[in-house]
């Protein structure tokens, strides 16, 4: 059994986030929502899925966890802004840990500077962020690049939950 | 007296449309909304300020304005999704002529990779995408280089209006 800390804050797009966390519930894992303020109840953009957040980014650290999981929408724009989630993004892809991002994923990953020279995908308004930070960008339903796991849209869910469980259990 | 394109959808960041189009208004320029379909009404983010696209993109050419206006909030992020915005904006920044984005405007910009070079402010989450894009960053509430004027969010709104028109009356 794993544990995996689910990145989110409100604006995230609501099936990027409940649909891989159930598939890993069902699969036998921890999922544990890490966000800005412990206690808080953030919403999802399309459908406004309300999820607690269990535990604040200052009290995390990915020694804690297994692998990290970043729902899109406007949920990590909104995170970036702040110095936590992109030390605690950062330290996470460092630790070579399992990282699995779908849509606008990627933009924590930008702004913690750690997709240089790895292979991704993510939603097409991003796709000349992605290549600016150096990253090797596809257009693929999901991209699987060791430890990093990542789709574009709702539409590739089937794919990121097939190839996410994969690593987690590889 | 300039004909402005006010460039917006959805979720744009109410005041900094609001605020710079009554500050040309008042100058005595012209403003014209131009987005994905003309007749839509689109909505702020925060404060759901209605706003009536006049023009659609694919009816509108650089040829027919003297400047071009692109407020933040998520509006610039999900223009981007599509060609024709991205189109627009890069023939504009290259006929020259003004420029004015603020907060998340800049998005539009390193899509259609037209920031190589240029001097440049944006909204905190989007600093590392403008430096990616080859940009050179400044932390100042407003950023004049030659055609181009932008601002970091709604509190530079002030400065912003303020370069933007005498840029605009220069």
């Amino acid at each position: 059994m794993s544990k995996v800390a689910a990145i989110l804050t409100n604006m995230f797009e609501d099936v990027e986030y409940t649909e891989p966390a159930d598939a890993f519930r069902g699969a036998g894992h921890e999922v544990v929502t890490v966000g800005l303020k412990a206690g808080e109840t953030v919403k999802g953009k399309k459908t406004q899925t309300p999820v607690e957040i269990d535990r604040a980014f200052e009290d995390a650290s990915p020694e804690q966890f297994d692998a990290m999981l970043i729902p899109g929408g406007f949920s990590p724009d909104i995170l970036r802004a702040h110095d936590e989630p992109v030390n605690f993004v950062r330290d996470f892809m460092r630790s070579g840990k399992p990282v699995f991002m779908i849509c606008h994923g990627a933009q924590l990953l930008i702004t913690a500077d750690v997709l240089r020279d790895r292979k991704a995908t993510g939603y097409v308004s991003i796709v000349q962020d992605i290549k600016n930070a150096g990253a090797h960008y596809e257009d693929r339903e999901v991209v699987v690049d060791g430890n990093l796991v990542s789709s574009r849209n709702p539409g590739d869910i089937p794919a990121f939950i097939r190839e996410s469980l994969q690593v987690l259990e590889s």
